[in-house]
């Protein structure tokens, strides 16, 4: 039985765990899971934290970690691994394309209970590419390369079933100034120029429920077609593959198969809450995995800062799931300190939505109060990154000061004090 | 004549130089100054670059520097000085409090051609709590302040005016988390609780008019009330204070002063349209200059990215000018570093709504162009930080490839390319 069929009959186990830390109960959490307004990934193999993520939960983060053809040092991706857990992050995915992907992939999930994703299409893809090419892949590589990972205990799973002949039609219609930016999507939109013949995961998409059943795996409907530059925006082929993932939320309901749906990417301040809004009305609810999105194209070194913004808007209007971004994105595989920057900027977005929802709000609040005490320590035990701001504070500072140097004797805090007592 | 009586004649020198790289030109310009719906702040003593703020304008940063009692190296502040500029600041403020304070003000003017800014009741206060007390300043010296400031050719100053006994008033009945933490604010409530008498900044606001027409300094109507933390957002002291800005700003006018108007500091996400609106209807349209404003109070050590998060959507909701906050805020004094990354935060915030508006999207088209192409060498031109991309770029790749490591050679931009061509 899936985790959505265990919900229609009672309240699981992990589902009363994962509401622990939740502003909700666990009783409506599971109607929330039946309903498909929130998915816990959760392979039993794998048996990871139950995390929830979709309506009325506290807004998640990702981090993706993983080799590359250059970089395949595996023990590099477990320390982005410990730096993701450290942070605060709620999954990550493993996005390998390098070395042993095999082994690094059964490591990083041996080696956390954080929820665990992948592409199962990247590894199928790649493995093609480099024999021949990877338009040469067939459906059954596809739906095997599903199947491996699960089998190895992967949680969730982005599939590109949306990258469909009439997506890529809408595509050269439109006419875009970056085609395609996601890799699973390149590759698909690649298999179906060159094949001339519909997308497998969207042909065969029961085939891939009977999968996603049979191990309880949660499928992440990859957006394949999003925007790669702010002015490829909810454009026709971005929201021609929405409509496609819509349906496909339906069906997966339908086999109790657990779904949520990935948006962009890059999209202007001013399209972010109609991403959201639009997301939400076409796919009925299905909780929203944003990657970023970046609120610019110009600042590669600094697209954690652009991707926190875009994230903190999407969450406050309704995205469920944030996808880090690190300041390497556009330039190079993230390394450890990227992962650290990352994680925590997507933090910041998603704890300043979640206080608008009066979730968390005490954490501000016992900050801010101490901060008037001029408490220090009390104030690092609350803060997004203590070691960071206990070095702060160390280096600027003399150690016998109780305000500090940015105002020294002239502390509005100390000033005002003073009078008002 | 002030830039205001000119404007009414005809249209200054000044203005037409300001619209360069604007997308209105230097009638409309005019109009709004003379209006009060844009300000250009200039002191004919200084000189500066004219940089036009407000209404339908670019939106414009500002970077703080200046010494403390603790950090008093003149040369530094210079260095940040440069490194403001050469990452794009429009404006600086040199809030000094340590040292040879006018020493360090005449250096800064005297190396900038950006306009300066600054705080004199910093100078008068402190020089009085180093003597006795800063609630011993009196009305006499508060006035001499600004104007030995103004002598110095500073081209914008702000004052403190609206921290009124009416405002304490509401700040005693209210209650706070974090009761004052605008420095300039702290002072003035201060002096009005020990005194007992009304803020003469308020009080003899006249007296302040005749300085300001006497050297065409702009005035920046301070927030000395400003919330310090998320619970204190929108509150009713805060508004209180709004409101008398509100006829300051009417005042002002009157007198052909150019006024602009500060703003929060800490506003949860769901408040900043609000907040931006308010200060827009009851400040009848005069530039909004907000701090940060932080979206959370838990990021010390980046609360560049709160900032830059709160900055964004303030500005794309018609914020005019962004102070920026640096990694360093709430922790110690910036350094250079620190000063750098909170530059490039601010500045991503201010192009993020820029290009909502149509403003400056040519630099993410041809940014985006010259990524679809690989072209690397095109792309650092077009970025927030070309060093900085240019490094991370070689660090994390090999010299001879077109493509990045992160995908290597499963570039989806290549992939796609392959296919379409």
């Amino acid at each position: 039985m899936t985790l959505i069929e265990r919900c229609e009959k009672s309240v699981p186990e992990q589902v009363v765990k994962a509401v622990e830390n939740e502003p909700i109960d666990s009783k409506r959490l599971a109607r929330l899971i039946k309903n498909g307004r929130a998915v816990i990934p959760y392979n039993p193999i794998h048996g990871p934290e139950p995390i929830p993520i979709g309506k009325d939960m506290k807004v998640k983060i990702n981090v993706n970690l993983g080799t590359s053809r250059d970089h395949k040092d595996e023990d590099l991706e477990l320390k982005k691994l410990k730096v993701a857990e450290e942070y605060g992050s709620h999954a990550v995915m493993d996005l390998s394309t390098g070395g042993d992907i095999d082994r690094v992939r059964r490591k990083v999930i041996d080696n956390t209970d954080l929820p665990v994703g992948t592409v199962p299409i990247y590894q199928c893809g790649l493995t093609k590419a480099r024999e021949s090419s990877v338009v040469d892949m067939n459906s059954d590589e596809m739906f095997n390369s599903v199947r491996k990972h699960a089998r190895d205990g992967v949680d969730f799973v982005t599939v590109h079933c949306g990258v469909t002949k009439k997506a890529i039609d809408s595509l050269k219609e439109c006419g875009r100034l970056t085609d395609i930016v996601s890799r699973g999507g390149s590759f698909l939109a690649a298999w179906i120029l060159h094949n001339q013949e519909e997308n497998p995961l969207y042909q065969e998409f029961d085939y891939l429920l009977e999968i996603a059943r049979e191990y309880d795996l949660t499928l992440s409907l990859g957006d394949g077609l999003r925007p790669g530059s702010i002015a490829d925006a909810t454009d026709r082929p971005q929201i021609q593959e929405l409509i496609t993932l819509g349906e496909l939320v339906k069906r997966s309901r339908e086999k109790k198969v657990q779904a949520m749906v990935e948006g962009p990417g890059h999209v202007p301040l001013d399209q972010i809450s109609a991403n959201v809004k639009i997301q939400k009305e076409i796919c009925d609810g299905a909780p929203f995995y944003v990657l970023g999105p970046l609120v610019t194209d110009f600042a590669p070194g600094y697209d954690h800062i652009s991707g926190a913004i875009g994230g903190a808007l999407a969450a406050y209007h309704g995205a469920d799931f944030l996808c880090y971004v690190t300041p390497a994105e556009h330039l190079g595989l993230p390394d450890v300190e990227d992962v650290k920057e990352g994680v925590i900027a997507s933090r910041i977005a998603a704890h300043a939505a979640d206080i608008t929802k009066g979730i968390d709000v005490d954490i501000d609040d016992d900050l801010s109060k101490a901060r008037k005490e001029l408490n220090w320590e009390k104030m690092f035990e609350k803060v997004v990154d203590p070691k960071k701001a206990k070095k702060m504070r160390k280096e600027k500072n003399s150690a016998d000061e109780d305000v500090c140097s940015m105002c020294g004797d002239v502390c509005a805090i100390k000033m005002v004090e003073d009078q008002f007592r």
